[in-house]
């Protein structure tokens, strides 16, 4: 009697912006599980969710996620006690028969924990029943609000997470469409090679997409600082 | 009295993966736009809507969207008599006062017809009023379907018309997945590329997601020839 994990991307804020599908299935789960703690936007995926379906009579999972702020993936796949214990409520469930909706802002397979989870439960239970449903990613929907297009015709699209600044200028002279994500952290430093390689007018900062306070700046020398958050989002377009 | 122009992205082909949002606002305007002819996918759009929602008394605008397969700016841009047409008729609904949502398979930010359209009618209305409502991409719902991450924490993310392989070795080597669109064209030059790199064992071929006759290959080496076409995707996940 195994049921299944349902993975459901419910998009970057906007409640409207969940699909049919993965409304149906939140209101037909008796589970729902969303990261606990300092993740950002974990409570928000909830706060979404309750503003689609009424939550009344589900069991709501808050189960630890113990991301360690490291790039070794020796520290990123430690299997800690959290992570054990998040997995056994997880499969206890499942075993049990109940259908679980593990829910994610965005979508769950643009850097979603989810697949960390996923990884752990696949160690311990093979054979597990899986469903991913996608959701809106905060990439569409600030092009969309910004109105302008990721990619026409042959152009090429990189996305890339902003901490990352090796070889962005090659990168930056490859691509039509560069979109940089958390670019809250490492803002001085992009605008420094938006300046040299003359693509400043090129650049719309977007944060809160979908969300109160959402927030467009079509020229970034004028960016309010205080609009700088988590979720902030710089599409270069040439 | 001037009326919203919606470019509705419905997803790439599960009348389910439509947002809340996108089916609110189709049950509402009085016309819907799709483009006509020859252009993939144009009527699976209308198909999908079709299954969402009712379409008797809304009227069906199905408009000449004259591609040309060039790589020439100059001719992709060619302002004919048939783009006219389309952006006269358009026009003259919003004008009315009709709202329209133009319809697009996937996300209208990825690889849509519908910026060549905003930018012709930008050219005649300059204060056209617009809304963006994003979909659920081949992209996202092709990971979703093969259950894989596109990008976690720190992962860089190529999206690229196979045809375009100019320097895909270089873009291969610097990524941590590369997305590969319409690769149906081009599979055998890829396969070698991907034979040389040793990253065929990390690529999966995902054709018509979504739809009737969703195939996953895990090998490409034992792909069925007869399952290659439009709708299809190559993810390069190292």
């Amino acid at each position: 009697m195994s049921a299944t994990l349902y993975a459901i991307g419910v998009g970057p804020g906007d409640p409207e912006l969940l699909t049919l599908k993965s409304v149906r299935i939140l209101k037909e789960v008796p589970c729902i599980c969303v990261p606990k703690g300092r993740e950002e936007g974990s409570s928000l995926a909830l706060d979404i969710v309750s503003k689609a379906i009424d939550l009344k009579n589900k069991e709501i999972l808050q189960a630890h996620f113990p991301m360690k702020k490291t790039k070794s993936p020796e520290h990123i796949y430690s299997l800690d006690a959290k992570w054990h214990e998040t997995v056994k409520i997880i499969l206890s469930r499942l075993n049990k028969g109940l259908n679980i909706a593990f829910i994610t802002i965005g979508d769950p397979t643009i850097y979603s924990t989810f697949f960390y989870l996923y990884d752990r439960l696949l160690e311990l239970k093979p054979d597990l029943k899986i469903s991913i449903l996608p959701g809106i990613s905060s990439i569409n929907a600030s092009a969309s609000s910004a109105a302008i297009s990721l990619g026409l015709a042959d152009e090429k699209i990189a996305i890339i997470p902003a901490t990352y600044t090796d070889n962005l200028k090659d990168i930056m002279n490859t691509f039509d469409t560069i979109v940089l994500m958390k670019v809250h952290k490492v803002l001085d430093k992009i605008i420094s090679i938006l300046n040299e390689l003359n693509l400043i007018d090129k650049s719309i900062y977007i944060s809160n997409v979908g969300m109160k306070g959402e927030y467009i700046c079509r020229d970034i020398r004028k960016l309010n600082k205080d609009e700088l958050n988590y979720f902030s989002i710089l599409i270069v377009k040439k």
